[in-house]
């Protein structure tokens, strides 16, 4: 330690003393603690998460946004929310325009004629009417679809990038965007139709769906995704030199807009409930599967967290607000919506974390908060890490899916990143149903829901949320 | 050893010689021996096998007994047989019943609807034009089914038996037995329809098809295999205790009877050609995948096997016959053909053995032969040991399913067991491609087959082949 002269210790004290007023460190208090391990410790124990993602599964099934099951599954998480106790549950609308779904197929016609396991990206037009015939030109990457230009013009573009699987799926990174940008690449330079290589790591005949983005005045030309083992057979004919002839049928396309909701349910503070944590999931889900592990899994460790705190002895200081939030699969509509209502509010969310990753179990932890709030996002990985969570502070938190767009509003939150080895093997697919999911594993997101949201509501003092703050985090949800 | 008097002594030398002229033991001559090692090793490296089976499954594809493809195949392997340079490329007829999949769907109407992943089983009738709606009555077996007699009149009969994996497969039992004789019982108590999990051992929504049977004046109704994950979601329903409506749309049936051929290619043994060593698998397969391990493997194995012995400096002592069996998925309508075909010629048959498991590596053998065999099958043994196939000497041999048949009218024959820890994942369903087949497990797999194959042609002696030998030996291929 430095010799300080008494002048310059004096300047030290009136630093310090400002620097206390400015920004007193935020801290959790031990018997928040104390009960935040009580909640993770009965979270492992207990079965609202499982059956609530029983339930919606079972009783609802495919969730498209804008179909007959978004309102069924409103009508669902509002029961189920007043079921469980929540003190407050309303809606908040989200309008998005509808896609919808009629049928979907295609075939290889000439060298080889063979049936293809195809599903159309969200967003597509649909084909003429009794299909689409056209020679596949193959590309391995966007960059060399950039490159061939004018060379597929009334072809069909087939992009076949192989995801690999990893813990934190990033080689979902590159899948998506080919899906999301790949269409509108291939619509510009001319191209009849666009197909991918599913954006997913398994080798079933199922294949991935997802949204696709168009530009607001550009073409739109119709695309699907072919199941691992159809990109296979495609490329292997197309590696015999002769050309490929495809025949694309898909029946989808835009049917207007629709409006939904976010369902809301809240356990509502006893001492600031205008300050709220707030977790979630999305409620819609994609059609071909049963949306168990995107989202209902999500929506279930939300809405059981939420659940077991609000079976406390006594609700906690700030509310825990649990959103279930609509059509997120096909741009964040639920996410957008809620950021753009609660746009003013962004100081009151003291902290956020949306489930979207499955039902694996969380293993890291990060966080964009606030420098005196460190401490306390410290106090909280040390509840967690009998979990198996991993703190760490380099990283930025995003929030999740919906809730990155709060965040991109200055709310403070957390990254809670799951286990994703397996996620990418039925994203999206037909193959999204409940007996993918683990309960134990399931049972631990709840445990680190519960006992981080708890911890937030009871912190003294905030996590930085601010209008404007943490623009620059580099936070990647 | 006890002393032998004199007496006793010349009493022992007169039996052993009238053992030897009635009997004498088979042996494979050591140059034989030395031969198949190095036959064995190459075709460790060798890949015919993996050529023909891309080659198959993606010129080719699906290959439904009676469809376009059926022919296609067929002209395929005759093709092959000859580029591979078999001496002698034939087909002999082989008539059955056609039936077509048109189109199969399913949803659950009530309590909650949702889609299902069906597959109409073979020889399944369709629905009414439109569909069959009805309440679903559940069983966990095929006797409690039997127990509840007239209380299924109307239904739509469901049994859900869960097989596990094992290296044998034995579960397949139960779960076919399910799903042939199944159909024909709840017809007879008069059910609307009949429903299975899939005989299968994956989580996948790609229900196994298969065929069933009826008795030949007795009633017939539509027939389907659900996807355990869609079984899952029934029995989830159904055990909330309401009704559950399920609708069923069938478009499928009998149309006529067709001739297709099993193609056969030899290579003519140099001393005794009329004497064969007959191996094969089967070019039909089921639509939803491309037949890939069911059979493209087995064929592929065997045709290797034979072009490997061709490729030798000298023909084998004996015919390699190599079948490439029509419509073995319906009947062993192929192997039935040929049996029928070639009952006279048992005795000529030297030994057989068709690979029908997939491409799994060879873990066991067994044989059926006369005793006087033993020792050379030992000898097989020793050749293959090294390639981790352990020889069951207690077992019988059944020769696989076509040759199964011959097998019954007295060819003596091997089993020769591949792991079919994962087939049942993929066995029957649009998963069956390519993508499931690792090269060197097919290659251990032709290594037996040559190997086997022309230490039998190379025998000094026979393995016991007869009209009706081996009748009683409970082979269970």
């Amino acid at each position: 330690m430095p010799r300080l002269v008494p002048s310059s210790l004096a300047l030290a004290c009136a630093f310090a003393a400002a620097a206390a007023l400015a920004a007193a460190p935020t801290r959790i208090p031990e018997d928040a603690v104390r009960t935040a391990i009580t909640l993770r410790d009965r979270a492992l124990h207990d079965d609202t998460a499982w059956n609530l993602t029983e339930s919606l599964t079972t009783e609802i099934g495919p969730r498209l946004a804008g179909s007959d099951n978004d309102l069924r599954a409103r009508e669902w998480a509002i029961a189920k929310f007043k079921a469980l106790g929540f003190d407050k549950v309303y809606t908040e609308p989200v309008t998005f325009p509808k896609w919808v779904r009629r049928s979907e197929h295609a075939a290889i016609v000439a060298p080889f004629p063979q049936p293809l396991a195809v599903t159309a990206l969200g967003y597509s037009p649909a084909t003429p009417a009794g299909g689409l015939t056209g020679e596949v030109v193959l590309f391995p990457t966007l960059d060399a679809l950039k490159a061939a230009g004018d060379a597929v013009r009334g072809k069909i573009v087939y992009v076949g990038f192989r995801m690999q699987p990893h813990r934190d799926g990033h080689d979902y990174g590159i899948g998506s965007t080919i899906r999301t940008h790949g269409p509108a690449l291939a619509a510009k330079l001319g191209a009849a139709a666009f197909l991918l290589r599913s954006a997913g790591t398994d080798s079933n005949r199922t294949p991935h769906t997802g949204v696709t983005q168009w530009e607001a005045d550009g073409p739109r030309i119709p695309a699907a995704a072919l199941s691992a083992p159809d990109a296979d057979l495609l490329e292997r004919m197309a590696a015999r030199g002769k050309p490929v002839q495809l025949k694309l049928d898909l029946d989808c396309g835009m049917d207007g807009t629709y409006t939904s909701a976010n369902v809301i349910g809240e356990i509502t503070g006893s001492k600031h409930p205008e300050q709220v944590v707030a977790i979630g999931g999305h409620l819609d889900s994609w059609d071909p599967g049963t949306g168990a592990i995107d989202d209902a899994a999500g929506v279930a460790i939300a809405m059981a967290a939420g659940h077991l705190i609000g079976e406390l002895p006594k609700r906690p200081d700030r509310t825990i607000r649990v959103i279930a939030f609509a059509n997120e699969e096909q741009g964040l509509w639920g996410g957008r919506a809620y950021a753009e209502a609660h746009a003013k509010d962004v100081a009151r969310h003291q902290l956020g974390s949306e489930s979207d990753f499955g039902a694996g179990k969380v293993w890291r932890m990060s966080a964009s908060v606030k420098p005196e709030a460190r401490d306390a996002i410290r106090q909280i990985a040390d509840v967690l890490a009998p979990l198996g969570v991993a703190y760490d502070a380099q990283r930025p938190g995003g929030g999740g899916s919906d809730l990155s767009q709060m965040h991109a509003k200055g709310m403070a939150a957390l990254s809670l990143t799951q286990d994703g080895t397996r996620y990418f093997d039925w994203h999206h697919t037909s193959n999204d149903t409940l007996d993918k999911i683990d309960r134990d594993e399931l049972d631990q997101n709840v445990a680190v829901y519960a006992a981080f949201a708890y911890m937030a509501a009871q912190a003294k003092g905030d996590f930085g949320s601010a209008p404007g703050a943490f623009a620059h985090d580099g936070a990647e949800d």
